[in-house]
């Protein structure tokens, strides 16, 4: 397990309950020195979330090795121990918890270090960040999960798998997306070992396995005196090792990425075959087969129409669509540092599919990717409009899950917190929903 | 294992050896991708180093898995993967290699992706990194070691033990140096499946333990209405469970760092008992216990001339000194954005010991930690003038180990690259001397 590098951790603020009443809340602070402790040169956290909280070091719970102590409990005990490796989980009492939402917390921590000269005592460490509390709406209709896409470039850098998995269910999601060749250890052969440890992370974390990415590479020999065209047993080959092994881990939808062979998209002519081949195999592993509708494609598109009608022919119930919601961006991803507008590809602006239209391909969709790409300090999102994407899906009859996608800024550690207010800010608005 | 941020990787970056001759240099790619992909989708790399090298796509040699390949073979070949968690290894053939220190790397790596129109293909990335090469130089007469103290906030958040070691070793350095209360998970008590994770991991990298460092936390219990001041048989028993659980990883030295009394670091006199009632343990398994010397006390000062009677008095073979070489710090480390010069202890400035000094304390240094704060692209220290120093320490007789102790800025990754400096510059120096 890997810690953020903030001294406050987003993953793990929440509200505690007893019983039926919410009593306070939690968060979880990374030890700022450079060595773990005895808990007993603890000298206490003050703590201040935005107008609401605003509480002295001796107030707050310590929660260190599964055990909860006083700081006089700490003060007066042996044997406990803060770890270099292992978060503090600090509470503060609050009658009635704090609102869902992103919240400016601020932590004033004091550590007694019996090797600095007693005028410079204690160690204070100051610090504030903005973070977003587990949510606690209900969040209507639908089932909530993240893909660990949303981790990209965390990913093998600052999270680990168990870390990672571990950030998606304090979330409150219950249902995990993995891209095959990505996150998969030895992908396309997993060991034993590997698949095992699989399975007891999936069961630590309550976490279900939802859909797998995979990828159709038609250009997978394109270069060299040798090149030549991927063919539609090939295709059918790749797709189908994916299907077993995404059963294998439990996944119950695989998401093939079909090489395209024009600039708006338009897939390999080899995928309707490689598709059909593939059918009675999905069947048999009762595995959904769905290709994504993805800006710059939007809905009422020719593409769209030929996966439907593979559907209409065959009369198959293992493929479907998959909708990611990156097609109904309304407003600019803001440009990177030097570069122009015009110099980009003009879907970067959002395409602004109307969800008026999901209604027509609805009964179609198997799977949504919940594309977003930042949500600010007061839980807007800068380019999906949520409200009426959510109202149109509750509408449509869609209740199956929405995968958070985060495709923003690859900042380290970014990417934890901006899954944590994009589950704050669907759930809510979904629990809102006529 | 985890990868650094960079593309370029630090770690890794090497001349290559065919018998005798050196015939090129290597260097590790992370993925640029969100996935992991088939060998044959790359489109080669060119690698340019500052005005020595410059070759084209094709030329670099790929170790994929354990394997070589050329660029004609990995288009051609089948079932070579470059996995997302797996930095590539690119070696470039260079009559001679490159020379000891620090290079301008530039790579632009060339990768097709099926799903991105054609027009838009092969994705390329262009980045460059100052990078320092693993040192060839001899290095004298010393032994070198890393302490893990050197990724102070890094540990845990952007590395986990395997991946410290893996760095450590990649320096060449053949001694590990760690925080007992730090890097030993479980800590005072790991699991002996730690341990013997510990072992195999000392194993792969080739890496033996050196010094561990524990604490007598004189200010334990402090803080409360029980405060009480520690004993020296509790200092005592500090003392003992670290010299155990350090024998029984395999160190050979052990700094215990002991609380002060006065605003010029003079120990807590119950250090002395402490101390003198752990010798023969110390003795019994064959570990020495060296207190270090540590800016600001200089070497001519009565903390260290009473270390220096404790042997004398005792005759023990058991108790010695630790060098920390920021006490020949001469110029200061710079000022922290917004920190105003007097507002910090006039220590950072640095306090300029003389290296002739050592000469007279040398035969009771058992250890030295190699401190520095900040090495530039021109392999220049900012803080530690390593020439007289290392002249001293020669002079002296010494021939322990050189512990890298990076204290610099904590910007996530600088540390890898930093302790690759810092190797490369005084094995330089080392080889030198006269």
């Amino acid at each position: 397990m890997l810690l953020e590098r903030d001294l406050i951790q987003s993953s793990g603020f929440r509200n505690v309950r007893e019983g039926d009443r919410v009593t306070g809340f939690q968060l979880r602070v990374r030890m700022p020195s450079y060595r773990g402790m005895a808990a007993s040169l603890i000298d206490g956290i003050a703590v201040r979330v935005g107008d609401l909280v605003d509480v002295g070091p001796e107030v707050p719970l310590w929660t260190l090795g599964g055990r909860t102590y006083t700081l006089g409990e700490l003060w007066d005990g042996d044997g406990v121990r803060w770890p270099l490796d292992e978060a503090a989980v600090v509470t503060v009492p609050f009658e009635g918890g704090l609102p869902d939402g992103v919240h400016e917390v601020s932590i004033e921590l004091r550590l007694r270090m019996s090797y600095i000269p007693e005028e410079h005592q204690p160690s204070t460490y100051r610090v504030t960040r903005h973070i977003t509390l587990s949510p606690d709406a209900d969040g209507g209709p639908f089932k909530y999960g993240v893909s660990l896409y949303s981790y990209m470039t965390d990913f093998g850098t600052v999270l680990d798998l168990e870390t990672a998995l571990a950030h998606v269910a304090d979330v409150g999601a219950t249902g995990v997306e993995i891209l095959g060749e990505g996150h998969i250890a030895g992908y396309p052969e997993p060991t034993t070992e590997w698949i095992d440890r699989w399975f007891a992370l999936l069961d630590r974390y309550g976490l279900e396995p939802t859909n797998y990415g995979s990828w159709i590479d038609t250009r997978l020999h394109s270069s060299g005196p040798n090149a030549r065209r991927l063919s539609a047993a090939e295709g059918a080959a790749m797709l189908q090792r994916d299907l077993r092994l995404a059963k294998q881990l439990g996944f119950r939808f695989v998401r093939p990425k079909i090489g395209v062979v024009s600039s708006d998209l338009v897939p390999d002519p080899i995928w309707t075959e490689s598709v059909e081949r593939s059918l009675d195999l999905a069947a048999e592993l009762d595995v959904v087969i769905c290709p994504e509708i993805h800006s710059p494609t939007p809905i009422r598109h020719e593409v769209v129409d030929d996966y439907i009608q593979l559907i209409e022919r065959t009369g198959t119930k293992h493929f479907g669509l998959l909708l990611d919601t990156g097609i109904f961006q309304d407003r600019p991803i803001p440009l990177r540092p030097g570069e122009l507008p015009g110099q980009r590809p003009a879907f970067l602006d959002g395409i602004g599919v109307d969800p008026a239209d999901i209604v027509d391909i609805a009964k179609y969709v198997v799977f949504i990717q919940a594309k977003f790409h930042d949500i600010d300090d007061h839980l807007e999102d800068q380019q999906i409009p949520w409200v009426p994407v959510l109202q149109a899906l509750k509408d449509s009859g869609y209740a199956g899950y929405l995968s958070s996608e985060y495709e923003g800024e690859r900042t380290p550690w970014r990417s934890i917190e901006q899954v944590r207010r994009q589950h704050s800010l669907i759930r809510r608005i979904a629990a809102g929903l006529d």
